[in-house]
């Protein structure tokens, strides 16, 4: 036996298959697994405990997965937010002159430990400089699902247009197998790469068996393109160049039919749904419910907190499930139940971890949130998962386990370093205004 | 002199007319009243200073205003959030067996904590028993609209229908004057009321030049009955009907056409934004943008939190910015600044209080927020306003202060009744359940 850990005096709601939801329950941790679940009683059968933490009548629920974000741009928040052409007119140069190892590094730091101290136990990151972010995955202990950006322009980290598929094969390399970071591959979108470029991506993934990501049916000029060059969509485009499958995650899916939808079903695509920077984008809303009816795997993401300014998942629930209503004009549609399993292990399902991560299960890894009730906003509670979806905001996360490690307690990062990298992040904070003022 | 306080160390969104942030801003408080705002320099004009309060490098705007809610139907939150008659199966019932002084006293309790905590200085309400939801208001410090409702059925203060006007006519003539209650009076809706009903609440508003706040639009029923019964809209009928004036709150205001907004401009009704528990709701999206360009006062409100869940503003200004951008396909449209100014010197407008609270400036109520910029969440800022808008959210709030008086200090109540009105919340949530599960 490793070291053994228990929760106690928390409802859990286990998001396994059967949704139990288990009143003053205990979980039992070995190691970095979960060895029991069940109530009160179970705790008489584990002699020599290493610590127990009190849960204090909270809610106990697995660590929840960002499906899409890209982290290190935390730099950028709040900058240009209301802009028109926000991503040629600032964000773009801005990269070009100022993403560095050292921008990427910090970003993703300050990133981990926000999604940290809102209860997300896994993310799945695009962009540039992946290694950094897996050194500050690691040294924070998040999980990561990292793909490196492979794009048709020269990139912060590639002289070259599509550097970014040798930076791919060497991180995939050097990170395959590791216990927390699970190295991927990111082409930027469809019409930012060649057909040639996809399938030298879509190849590499194959042969290392690692996830593909990419943003796809997300821009009306995207979908227009398509339309107008060869009368199909997106998603039609990537099917008939042979690059879906399932390992591949299409982030947003918002430009999407009926069609595309059997398309993705068919190739067992998973899609990440971000709907709170879709919104703040004006680009629509992804029909997940067709989705869901039609057995997709669906997980939430934050995007860019460029787009979508926070990266907790807690504050996407809310906005998954009004926003739907309201689209749907059906305020039954998406119960709150649905919108935690798709921040949990749908998110799992997405990233191909189901067998590991995503429900509070004998076997799996001990990546778990304690979700506070003291708070005010956070009574009464007549259903744990309405609470949760429209209640909650991530200052009610109390404590955070990441492969059986706490990370996150009494509401505080458990690493000592927050203050150093805020500070950090204000200094990148006041470089970036100087150039972004001229732009 | 009564008592001067100072804030210092703060960034001020004014909120005023021309909009003006002041870095390193000082706010001088004497009683219940501002009597300086301006830069650090202004600190030396005083002496004999009380109390400082040190704003740590946060946010100070005004007090934030939440036009419509139900405070005290917080005992039902998170009951049957995704039922499509929860209503009539469950809210009605529940409504005539068990809302009663007592409920209505600690709902309100409970939630004017909530409102504080998120920075909540003046709320409009709408319930039964407000003489009750007036002494909590009283008790813990909040600047209250209180409207009685009035209804065509007997209601849990009222034998007979639209027995709320009798209770009206008291419930005014006891509060008008007060400090920080200005009573109002609420039918309940165009389709719950009687012509004769409508007439004499719009006279007591009237007579008393107290407000009066109404459901308007809101419903799929409500307009179809209208159009059917007499092909116009719910706004035209209560033009036809002479009730409305510049009194007049018309909360939620969705199904609204281009000759309604002129209505509505041309009396000088103003209109609570819910957008929030529309969009919960599946109701629809009130069209706004067209209301501010045509120059009608527009405030945000909650709603009741079995609508809306939350009770503060801060959560429901971000909804604002998305849904709006999102339904008009433009992320330019309701920039942050715009955003802020509803929720705080707009929602002033709408309760026609804006010469004395909804901005920091001299003369005005020292109606207060102080956001701390030191959580994870809060950085970094090139923008305050849409820092606040996108990026805060309610537990950010630090210290509240209403007509002087500081009632949260350090994100916590100063009121020690917190954790009493809390377990007497959950005493009537036991109750309430133990009903629920038998409808």
């Amino acid at each position: 036996m490793d070291s053994i850990m228990i929760i106690e005096n928390v409802t859990i709601l286990t998001m396994n298959n059967e949704k139990e939801i288990i009143e003053n329950g205990v979980v039992v941790i070995n190691g970095n697994r979960i060895i029991d679940v069940g109530n009160n009683s179970i705790k008489n059968n584990y002699k020599n405990v290493d610590r127990i933490i009190d849960g204090n009548d909270g809610i106990l629920i697995p660590g929840m997965i960002n499906c899409h974000t890209h982290a290190s741009m935390v730099p950028f928040r709040s900058l240009a937010d209301d802009y028109k052409d926000r991503l040629k007119r600032y964000l773009f140069p801005l990269e070009q002159k100022l993403v560095d190892e050292k921008l990427v590094y910090i970003g993703a730091k300050y990133a981990i430990a926000e999604m940290l101290l809102g209860g997300v136990t896994t993310f799945c990151d695009m962009y540039y400089f992946e290694d950094e972010v897996a050194k500050a995955a690691k040294e924070l202990n998040i999980r990561g699902i990292l793909c490196e950006t492979i794009i048709n322009f020269p990139a912060p980290d590639a002289k070259e247009s599509f550097g970014g598929l040798e930076y791919s094969k060497a991180f995939i390399k050097k990170w395959k197998g590791d216990s927390l970071i699970t190295p991927g591959i990111a082409p930027h979108a469809p019409y930012t790469n060649s057909d040639e470029s996809l399938i030298a991506a879509y190849k590499l993934s194959k042969e290392y068996d690692v996830p593909l990501t990419m943003h796809v049916a997300e821009m009306d000029y995207e979908a227009e393109k398509y339309a107008n060059e060869y009368g199909i969509t997106p998603v039609q485009y990537l099917d008939k160049l042979g690059v879906l499958d399932d390992n591949f995650i299409s982030a947003h899916s918002i430009l999407v039919n009926d069609d595309d939808i059997e398309i993705l079903k068919s190739k067992n695509v998973k899609v990440s749904h971000n709907i709170g920077a879709n919104a703040k984008g004006a680009k629509g809303v992804a029909p997940i419910i067709k989705m869901k009816e039609r057995g997709i795997d669906i997980g939430l993401g934050t995007d860019g907190p460029m787009s979508g300014n926070t990266l907790d998942i807690i504050t996407q629930m809310s906005l998954v499930g009004k926003i739907h209503k309201l689209s749907s004009n059906d305020r039954t549609v998406l119960p709150s139940i649905e919108i935690l399993e798709m921040a949990t292990i749908g998110g799992a399902k997405v990233l191909s971890m189901a067998d590991e991560i995503g429900s509070i299960e004998i076997g799996k890894k001990a990546d778990l949130v304690l979700i506070e009730t003291e708070s005010v906003n956070m009574q009464p509670i007549y259903d744990y998962y309405s609470t949760i979806v429209y209640s909650a905001n991530p200052s009610n996360v109390d404590t955070v386990i990441v492969d059986g490690n706490i990370v996150v307690n009494n509401k505080k990062l458990v690493s000592s370093e927050f203050r150093k990298i805020r500070s950090e992040l204000i200094e990148l904070k006041d470089d970036i205004d100087k150039i972004a003022k001229i732009l």
